[in-house]
């Protein structure tokens, strides 16, 4: 069976050696840095799933193209069931983890890239959709992870790409040869690739004429030489990075979301890895199908799973605090329930709508307008929800003094006595369950549920484009019997 | 076939001589009293459609039952399809209508029936579900359109109903013998009961021991005798009444959603159309199954073609002002879009997670959970979209003059004039345009969209009994690695 | 004294003879006719109050203009606590009529006049100031009622004033003599003005070179040959129109809102009522002035006055119906107070920020910032007070039967039983206080309230204008001792 | 004069030694501990700003007691004036600060005292006003920093006070003697009381007969032997421990809002410093005069501030990127700025129509209503304005490396040019912004603004409690012509 155990998993980490800099210094082992790491347990996670009889009817599938079967992260969706199941794992995983399953990125790009090669070889005659599918059965066979990568420094936003003087803002081709291209540049804010096997890059935007360097889509192992990660480094990091106990932490074993820049100093890419180039009209479908695949995965699935957390805290808080009848908490756990529901209703809407896209290809894409209503739901959505679960929780979420001081001989019996509200379970439990809103409601998730997948402006701008009003418009002619005649004739 | 053409019902209504009431007085005829007669429009055009080639498809389907095509209006759901189809054509009705589609409620209580009916046969022995089903054929091999009936008037909401003094505030059995049952009692804002055949009466609420004489459901014709209908009368029927071109109206044919009282003062009902009687403890279960199945409806079908009339109108006027750049106005119209999918996710949802409810039964049923989220989001949407359709219409909505005035010499020159926008359109169909959206914006929606398929407490008792939180909290518990410990030992 | 008894309004409209139509028709007598007729109740209980005992301290006012005490309604304000009173009226008379105070804008005109009249002749030397003083006076000692207007029909919005081909899009100058000048145009939706003695007309919106014709300023007898006034017409108009019992509608005696177009058909002006001609670049000071001192009156005080009538009959249903201790209606009726008192916050906060302006005019103005979003969160905040209040009325604020009914002897008794609720209020009571909220929730109070002094936009394109965000960059820089220096040297 | 200079304010620290933990261990020195540290540099700001000739005017006020000027956070509001000055000094200080001005709370708890005492001394003849005002000479006299302190642990919310069974969830009198009384239990969640001269103690609820041993109030050095401090511990905290260069951090100087919990151990109090002692009828008194009184500090005037920070920050990266007319980002600046104004016009409104509390007091303190209305709407607001900020931040905001990546050789190029947007402002400070909005919007400041002075449940039930609504069914009544007659008689 192609599927690796997590111990593979983490065995094939230590020969790995990506270059990676967090907080002006270079990590010198990814397993071993205590913010690094976390990106490891979330993707080891997936490979327990995989192999657990509870969950690997969800996390697994049997994939033709090796007759065996596979992580489901590394599948492409070809029917509804598959969107379906897309949908579900996205949930299952977020919940698990409480932060990012950082191979998700990388199974939406498989579905951008599927689509799109097989589409660009039927209309050009180019040979990218076999290249792809072998691509994609060694990482099948081998059972790699894969992080994805779109969005670029870029520059002023008012010039085009080709204005922008810097040699870093946007990645591209600067050279060609009969192996392979070599490319430059960066892509920014993108999810686990440092602990990743593979990375694979798409465009971040449409080109036009003049801009065939830019038009490149590729895959390249993600500790390749010219390759530097710069981590992002906030007070959560550096509270992981101070702790000696990571169950005092809010996330234990998985953290926040990590992301970091990638740099592309005149990397190398072999031509069997190479799925666009130059081809610039193309540019825009694969961004397009990315988007509508990754939108629903954001807003309609792992933000589910995220306020089950929520949801599960507050309501735990809420019985430590012996409230369970008061009707203004049950109100707000009602409040919040709805727009998890609301959530998985666009996300599961998005998947039961998708289509075969394009038609002939086999793979199935969401639909658009549901992915993008989803992800613009969430986005209001989940600030809603953190300011509820902030109210039940308390001024306590922000004003906890460390768990260490339960440790403390001098203070430990006021802290719990002070914290435990009279209740029967041990107040470090319910020190910790405080600490997990903290991660959730007074930390990043606002703004980086907001932004992840794109802000709202990006959703409104794509609604704008899909929509047109002739069925509407129709629909009131009719009912009012309007005459289409000449002005006041 | 079994199907009626429209002219076909419309005749059917001529023997039909119900007692009704409107504005003081009595109406003599419901096919000529204008404001009845919307009603008999509404129902009628279902007629149409149902052997219309464009439509038939999701207007009728095929019953077993009677081995012929019926009205899908007087089916029961049989499968996951049967409650895709059922929400679709929700919306689909109220897109071409504007208002109800009267027969909605009578085929949600047919769900109810079918379901609970089977279930009380199964776990007390009754005969009810045969006697239901031998009615049901005949409502299909006669093609009868069939209005349901829960809501009662009810006294002092803080007392229970066996306190009530008066003598109608709860529909009861006050009468039993070897043919039937005699009923009294009055059931308050039926929607469009007066122009349906039959008239299908469930419980409104949960009866206890000692209420056995309130547990009943029943069906019986329209026009039975010692039943009299007391019908609503807004501004909207004045102007009805007043006018002398129904195109002239904000919805010509159709108007607004109509309802009325219905009395029923010692009503006989034969055995084989009672199918409950006394087994109090299923009264419930009657109006839980009824709920979901019609929150579905209201929540995410028939609100969705309402928004679809909205949206048309003011797309429309955007256009008619040339002002199709104008960002924000995209950008409402984008958001009411929004919130319109948003309804359809959730009423999508709720068919696509329904399930055969009892086991066994046959009948499907909407997501309970889904069911009253759609209802509930809906809610507060319609009130949004609402004001953002009343941005874009702008202050004419309100001040618009009468069409006569189009009419009248010395002014029409000014009022095609100033009503024009400068637009190539007739001023005329501007202005028909902004009576629709006052009839959407500037009456009787908001209020009756919260409350139709009950309020936002409804829907918040209901989930509040549905949801309970142990998966969450297994969630937290995992991911803190908590430990089930007594009280800090 | 100056004031007048309603009375001797009344009678001081008999003579007066506007030429008005509604509903394709003329209406020969504004006192009879039951719509005009309830301008006619609005303005004349401003009379009434001003000589009240109770509330003549609010109404009246000393003018040294005059030496006399007037109504507050034909003053300027010329100190902060003139503001505040200004505020406080438009509370008090919103809430005793339920409807427009027609005599408001008039009031909001001449703040508008008195400070940019006295503006051009300061910078201009011309003579406008003394002019309108004049004017006033008379007004003050003739104790008149007098509407302003300043919104026009318009052409393609995206075309100038100047390319509008057709000849009553906006008001203008189209001869001038020794003795006045000709106008020619329109204004619409216009509030009361064909029930009030003086009409002032302001410019709609700023003007430039070769407008000039546009830029004119001035007052006029309501009756003046060459006017005509094509009134509204609205559902709420034909049931008044049909009743024969003013009592039975939601607002008896004040009825809704009415508007007219105000058309002018080379209508002559004399001199010395003439406050702006030619001088273009004032044309939008008088807008500002006017938009600055009606957005607090709209935001701030008269919907304060509206929301009061709505929770006082959202309040006695909850009490009719005993539900006193209904923890969410209580909650509901906290959110419409909260929404309340922010409106009257902003409100206050605009009078007690108010300025000269110009300085030296000794004309006391709103905070314009303040004004505005008074406006804007009022455009919000009245369609939440309808959905709230919608929810405590219920279904019946759209289901309720005509109050004929209870004179009906066949069903009067059911509508006693039915809508009384158990409790010891008389039914009509009742079903009276629900009429009120039918009145306020489902007709025409949102889209109104939303575009009354401008539609959100409006605001935000003043509010766009008027902040620079100088104070907050400098206070960022100072917080982080932000060093200026040149890019990254 | 009285008044400290900052030096001299850092020096009389130095002999202060309260008894501190944090993360575990004591702090052995809180000007030396990078965490405290920020509450003194906050406080000593407040030293600066009242002998600045800029600020002094705001920052100082006279006092009769002393007849000298002192700090104004010293100081007893006995006019609308005040209060007024109060608002505005509130917002100066957040906007300055960018967290609190721990001197606030103190000032408030002396309004409460001030008019509390007087009222017992009134009532009961007891002699606390005299008692109080010599305190208050003696702190503006040497011009301490005081803090205050309310919440308390407490146990099982369900429980009353008496029968929670351990012994420090509420703060008791232990013991009493001629010289005074002895307290024990805990305050929580207590704002810079560990760098405050200090602490004064009121009552944190209502108190019932035999309760009186938790009716007190006093006065209390904060470095008094038996007092501990147990200090928040967040990320924010461990950031600042870890980092070398203060000006990496989000708010350099002044960081987050610091409390701790603050335990009594048999702490004996000097009568001459005890305000309330066993009356326990007027703890409510207390608690509800401090409670109107800093809802509207909370609610109208430091949040202000602090929106202006974010507002600041959020256009300059408006202006980095080159987005001024991007249309969508300054409707999100004027939506906050809108919020903003709200925030400030309740606050003016609370302080406006603010009254001498209890007549002859002397003592002005806000509109209660106002003060709630207030706070209730930052709750609010502050999550929307976090969300919005965040939007125009991006996704930077939490995925910002380390500013230690600037001084890497390695990678700061990169760096350079990716932050800068191809503006011409210095990468470093693009980032700083950044961390600023990171402070703002990825932190604790949506819980912790909502929860400051109660959560909105607090404010509902006050509003509760204080709202009838005889005004609004008067006019009603009035507008209806409703008779009051028995019922259907």
């Amino acid at each position: 069976m192609a599927l690796m155990t997590p111990g593979q998993f983490e065995n094939s980490l230590k020969e790995f050696k990506p270059r990676v800099f967090m907080n002006g210094k270079k990590v010198e082992n990814i397993l071993a840095n205590k913010n690094t790491r976390t990106v490891v347990e979330a993707n080891k996670a997936s490979y327990a799933w995989a192999i657990d009889p509870q969950y690997k009817n969800l996390m697994s599938c049997y994939s033709p193209l090796i007759d065996d079967v596979v992580n489901r992260y590394t599948s492409v969706s070809t029917s509804i069931d598959d969107l379906v199941k897309k949908a579900e794992v996205g949930t299952f995983a977020a919940e698990m983890l409480g932060t990012c399953i950082y191979r998700c990125v990388g199974y939406d790009t498989f579905h951008a890239l599927a689509s799109t090669c097989w589409e660009m070889d039927k209309d050009l005659g180019t040979e990218y959709h076999a290249r792809f599918l072998e691509y994609l059965k060694m990482v099948q066979r081998k059972d790699l992870s894969v992080a994805g990568a779109l969005t670029e420094p870029r520059g002023q936003r008012s010039q085009k790409t080709l204005d922008w003087p810097d040699p870093y803002l946007s990645l591209k081709l600067v050279d060609k040869n009969r192996d392979g291209i070599v490319v430059q540049g960066a892509k920014i804010n993108i999810s686990g690739a440092f602990a990743s096997h593979e990375l694979v890059v798409l465009p971040q935007s449409a080109h036009s004429e003049g801009e065939e360097d830019y038009a490149i889509a590729f895959a390249i192992p993600a500790d390749t030489e010219g390759i530097t990660y710069v981590c992002q480094y906030s007070p959560f990091s550096a509270e992981r990075d101070q702790c000696d106990d990571i169950y005092e932490l809010g996330n234990p074993l998985f953290g926040q979301r990590e992301t970091s820049m990638v740099i592309f100093d005149n990397v190398f890419v072999p031509w069997d890895r190479v799925f666009h180039c130059g081809e610039y009209k193309y540019s825009i479908t694969f961004v397009t199908r990315f988007a509508k695949t990754h939108r629903m995965t954001c807003g309609g699935t792992c933000k589910v799973g995220f306020m089950n957390q929520i949801i599960g805290a507050a309501k735990l808080i809420q019985e430590y605090k012996g409230l369970e009848n008061a009707s203004h908490i049950n109100d707000q756990l009602i409040e919040m329930v709805v727009l998890r529901e609301t959530g998985r209703a666009c996300g599961m809407a998005a998947a039961t709508k998708g289509i075969e896209d394009p038609p002939g290809s086999g793979v199935y894409l969401p639909d658009e307008l549901m992915g993008n209503v989803a992800k613009l739901n969430i986005c209001n959505a989940f600030w809603r929800v953190m300011a509820l679960a902030g109210d039940i929780g308390g001024g306590l979420i922000v004003t906890l003094p460390s768990l260490k001081e339960l440790k403390n001989p001098e203070i430990k019996d006021y802290v719990k006595e002070f914290y435990n509200f009279g209740s029967n379970e041990p107040t470090e439990n319910i020190m910790k369950v405080h600490k997990l809103l903290q991660h959730w409601t007074a930390g990043q998730h606002g703004v980086a549920t907001w932004h992840g997948a794109g802000p709202v402006m990006a959703q409104k701008i794509m609604l704008h484009r899909l929509i047109n009003y002739e069925h509407e418009k129709k629909i009131v002619k009719r009912v009012l019997n309007l005459k289409e005649k000449s002005k006041d004739a």
